[in-house]
């Protein structure tokens, strides 16, 4: 399984098979069932995650206590809070298991370690980090831009694999709409 | 006024000055006027922008003609259409001067190079998009979370450079806001 890590390296930096034996240390591998909580809202954020296998959603809880989607990752994305991760800070954010789901975890230090001692991944972060903060741009553009069918459609054709996989609500709160919309819309294309 | 760049590098990466004098041929400085477009939604995006002085800009032009600003930069911030400089593709968004700005400018092929020459910099970048991305999921929270007004403070308070410096249709069209909203809050709070 940890192969899928090793060619998602590379696609975007070289990397040998030789360094990914030697950095497998730096992570451990965790598993979840559906609904289990990895990171929660108020606790600090020391960790960061990759999708073995499976789907997280990372959310808040609003003041008037309904929860919002703010990312998805399934298989061979990242998922943390950055911003608190990048400081080791407490977190506002909380994130749960979608469905059953492996993923490896690494502590800042280890990162920190690892980025020192094979500096080549250094290029796979920078990368990573500049598409997920280019499509949050691209996100907002949408948000702000489209009527909420739009929204929906844009994102259901471009994501179809979230879809079939993601309950209906938690694509709704993603996408900043209410389930109730969400169902009139899918009710209007069946018919 | 190159200095700071240096400075900028070095809160973020190990980088001595010997190596700074070596990098300066991959940039180009390039003056603007208040208004100036730097990059035109429909054009290449093959460039990223490091602002010396002066403010930036990033938006993007509604179907419905109203123009949404996604971003600002001032001094020591980068600034791009990320998703679309990362592949050398066309963009959606324009790149304006709010003020009078004096930037680095660096070309996709220079970056790249650059980066294999001096592979510190990676650390540079990584640590910038990391918190960029970082801000963006906090920014989807805030919008999402708190009314108009608190938007509006929170950004005020949080910020209070851009509210100095940057008209108020600008800040208003980033937050979601219209500029009538943002005129009636800050009637209401001078009275």
């Amino acid at each position: 399984m940890l192969i899928q890590f090793l060619e998602h390296i590379k696609t975007f930096t070289q990397f040998e098979k030789e360094d990914f034996d030697r950095i497998q240390d730096y992570f451990d591998i965790q598993m979840y069932r559906k609904k289990d909580v990895i990171l929660s809202a108020g606790s600090k954020c020391n960790c960061n995650y990759y999708v073995l296998e499976g789907c997280l959603h990372m959310y808040f809880t609003g003041e008037n206590g309904i929860q919002r989607t703010v990312q998805f990752a399934i298989e061979n994305w990242w998922m943390t809070d950055n911003l608190a991760f990048n400081k080791g800070a407490v977190t506002d954010f909380t994130i749960q298991a979608v469905e059953n789901t492996t993923l490896l975890r690494i502590s800042r230090e280890n990162q920190e370690k690892l980025l020192k001692n094979f500096p080549s991944l250094e290029t796979y972060f920078r990368k990573i980090y500049e598409i997920s903060y280019g499509a949050s741009l691209m996100k907002m553009k949408y948000v702000f831009d489209y009527s909420k069918e739009e929204i929906y459609y844009h994102f259901t054709e471009r994501f179809p694999q979230f879809t079939q996989r993601v309950p209906q609500y938690l694509i709704a709160s993603y996408l900043g709409l209410t389930p109730e919309y969400v169902s009139e819309i899918r009710a209007k294309n069946r018919s």
